[in-house]
């Protein structure tokens, strides 16, 4: 069996591997202050170009969601997401859990636009009664989105113009920011992000790391309690080395960016494979996810030999299924996917 | 420089980086559903004796007690905790950042009898505006305790007893268990635990791996939707890999008990030394961790070449100062120690 | 100038207010304990028709709503509510500051069918992943609705239904309960809630009392600590005599059946003021609310005359607007509308 | 029957029922915008001597407690408490349901020193792993406290003092404010405190009101968006007037102090008739409240015609039990009770 079911099915990236094993009788500091965790971060900022950012590391995805949202958020306030963001659909209630409410717009693809945010936020405040409703304090977007998508960054350029308006942060939950930096046809690089976004993390769980994202605030803002509201939600790792040391090893000679054209490359192929075999795709997505639609009865043959996932029903014949490529995808695993289709 | 400072300053055990070195590249589905996942959880209910137990794991010691308090409470109640409790002192508010507040109690070297535990809750029901109060849902006791020090059975069965007679969760942090398994003249097995604690967890951070903790309902009745419960705080592990192949390791070969054994092998030559040199302890602890008084001119020669913690002011010219050991303690270390204090 | 803005713009009705006189020198026990509570709680049974139902007191229907829901859902689940519905768009996030998700349904005018309930739950367990979104653990409706409206018995009972299925809690917000049980061609009783909520509440506020709402669990199932789960939330009052003394007097002689008729009345009145003045309606509302559609200009010298609430824009030239009527509405302010309009 | 049991057993001050009954028809706006409101403001800042200061009105005790403690903490902080404070003892956990930790601190009848919050706080920062614990953003006081006792002017300003060190705020729970202004010996007077607290609030519901507290901020910096923050706790009444109202008639002519000095002339009698009849007092109360001590016999005698509360045991033989007086007691009940403690 060979499985394009997630980008996150298999461990650490070796060089990443290689730096935990060669550290590990080391003794450190906890918590964070370890050197790794320093240089990781001096990395991180380079890489940005933005060298007054704070960084802060973290170890899952919607951990980082809702813990950087309770330091940025007021008590009262809540965040505007696309209605598919990941925080309002696939993450149990975690913001909610820290008693913000999720303010939902209608998405295209994943993705919100700086109009219909305007247009949500200027009806808000023109209602007599907003302070009975709920305040809007920060935007939320992912990117790549959870379809696979990128914002340009005009798009994030609007959606900064838009927040300053209004006095709202603008967060980015990178869980796969590595394929999105090295998606086809981007213009938005870190750099990008940095001018754009208040905070953002650079995802390492998907992208070559056993666990881990670094939430980057470029302005060096950072709440100053950091520290504290992230442990007062169990988010405070003992050892700390463990994501320092994986990061410090993601920015050196530009892993992060490798892993992301290599999985490209890897999508790449696999995409022409399924051009060659006849499918149709049903988003075009730019980065490390195809979602490809599938007659059913193919779909459970495809099962017998590969793995994927289910995305959802396109009509009573086909079915939507992506299927995802990482820094552990090899050329081996498209040939043979291409030999079973080919065999179906 | 040697360092004592705790017992989690190293990586993970050899044997623990072996397992995930050889695992790395398997391509194995997310969020604990792994086989490895179920392979540990098999061997942990083995080591417990205690066939139906539940178990599952998360990431870190804090996440672990905010959680399962959490998941075991109903919103308006408090859990019972020495003053001393890791959770009322040190975990910047985890708790009540869930809604529950602490019912302290006046602890004795970290530890709560069950008298003093019978005597609280009988005053509460005793009071008639009771239902203006918090009413304790759970009693949270540490094994070994904040303080190294251990519960005896006859004090866990006494603790049982009153959990009983008050329809209270009796909840174990094991954060550091393994030494405590391996504690002087203790007759408080995991079988002992498991026949008197509704709920518990197995420290993995402390103990050898790099992350991890592994919570265990005896009983089977882990409540049904742990795993939303655990998403919702932010606690689900994407690759849960990451820890059921440590805890697998941990639970291969008696390897978890080692660690133990290994640990107080090295503190009972440490001790020696320490009598050697003439020092004297603020608390006979029976684990891994020795509190030394040291006299403060001798404190600052020592910091030279040692790292230790501090712990208290003992008087205007003295200070108690931990020294803690862990399965990565060497024998040498200890003689450098001895060495060391020899030339103070 | 005179006043339709809402029903809460006036004290107590009269007769509430004489029985809050006629008491005030007596000496009560607090927190709910007095006998005026215990009698208007039977009352309440009475007039239910279901002798086995827990009635408790709150101050105001936000507070209400948090209370009932967070006492109602396990931590990690949601309730549904319309997208309209007031505890989604009008209470500043209270049931989310008790960490509960609102999951939204679309909503047509105000009301959400069986139907979509069933194939929006039939849809969340039919995802493989819903052990990571937030389970729907109750139904939120209002009765009328926020736009005026009201279910029928038929839909009751197929709400009742897919709760059931489901096994969800069917919540009803009854804060203007008393216009809508005198509504136009309703079948819907107090008998016809019990048999199909598991728990309600008749609004006081808007019907005739200084402040209260009323909550019925019909069949006896109150969560054992309500009183405890409401004082947790700032929401016992002490002086609890002050919402017994008023829906016991609601509750005498059919007082608060007959504040609702009188309020029918009046809006019935009303409605043939502006249908012979020629306006026409945006909702046809069968309770105490009037959505009247007016020409800006005309508005505009409305005002100032008249005080009524804006609701929405119509279009270009156009607004929606309300009017509403209450226990403390009369024929003569009702003909001085007509004049008005007439002299417009 | 006679009844002390509580200074809240009656309805409402004669004179503020009044202005209920007087004004109940008037048609106003919602929400504590009406006039009412807006002039017992005005009232309440002239009685402080404090024209800058922003009032807002509360329904209950517990309510503003924690309204008022979750809008001046930041969610990460935790406030400093006597441990016998109403917060920690009597809420049901209010505090800590919004988040936040209560940091208890021993209290000598019901008052905590400036010193020892000035250890407390010291002791905290020099802990090094203080990021890791519950940083202390407020003091809570009450005055009078749950023992009837009052801070004079020097100990309010010294915890002042501390509170600027430590940049934290100082907020006085003033339940009971009326008969501590009105108390034995006092100099601490409303501009005292509106000089040394951040926020407090003059207690209605035990001195006078139906229900309704008038939160303070004397200088003004009421947190910008309370009347949400109050809303999303469903603190916010619709017909705000309810309160504004019963204010305006507290603070109309000086009842407020009247019925704070009627209280106490009440009590200075009953305490000269428990002297004349031989008893001893637990705490000598400068305020409303009496402790006696009562031989357990004539203990259950007394309760056969006179009604008071239990508050602790005092030795195998004797109960200390609360007698309270009010703005409703009467001279006639006081000889009455003489009457039946000399036939005892």
């Amino acid at each position: 069996m060979i499985s394009f079911a997630s980008d996150y099915i298999q461990g650490a990236h070796p060089k990443v591997l290689q730096r935990l094993i060669e550290t590990n009788m080391e003794q450190l500091t906890g918590y964070g202050s370890d050197p790794y965790c320093n240089s990781a971060k001096e990395k991180i900022r380079k890489a940005c170009n933005c060298p007054d950012a704070d960084v802060y590391f973290m170890v899952g995805g919607t951990q980082t969601n809702m813990v950087v949202l309770d330091s940025i958020l007021l008590p009262h306030e809540g965040v505007i997401s696309p209605v598919t963001g990941h925080i309002n659909g696939h993450e149990s209630g975690a913001v909610e859990s820290t008693g913000h409410k999720i303010l939902q717009l209608p998405a295209v693809l994943g993705k919100i636009s700086a109009e219909s945010v305007e247009e949500f936020v200027a009806t808000f405040y023109a209602d007599e009664n907003y302070e009975h409703m709920v305040s809007p304090g920060a935007v939320y977007i992912s990117h790549p989105t959870e379809y696979g998508t990128l914002y340009t960054k005009a798009e994030l350029e609007a959606l900064r113009k838009v927040c300053d308006k209004y006095n709202m942060k603008l967060f980015m939950d990178g869980a796969r920011l590595g394929y999105g930096l090295a998606g086809d046809n981007t213009d938005v690089t870190l750099e990008t992000i940095c001018e754009n976004c208040d905070v953002f993390y650079i995802g390492g769980t998907k992208v070559g790391a056993l666990c881990g994202e670094a939430v980057v605030f470029p302005k060096g803002d950072m709440p100053k309690h950091y520290l504290t509201i992230s442990k007062r939600h169990g988010a405070l790792l003992a050892k700390g080395r463990l994501l320092g040391i994986q990061f410090d090893a993601l920015f050196t000679d530009d892993l992060y960016f490798e892993i992301g054209k290599h999985a490209m490359d890897m999508v790449h192929s696999m995409k022409q494979v399924f051009i060659d075999n006849g499918y149709e795709f049903f988003i075009d997505s730019p980065t490390n996810q195809l979602f490809v639609i599938l007659d059913n009865d193919v779909m459970e043959k495809l099962k017998e030999q590969v793995i994927f996932s289910f995305w959802e029903k396109y009509d009573a014949n086909h079915t939507v299924v992506r299927f995802a490529t990482s820094w552990g995808t090899t050329a081996e695993e498209i040939e043979k996917l291409d030999e079973v289709l080919k065999a179906l």
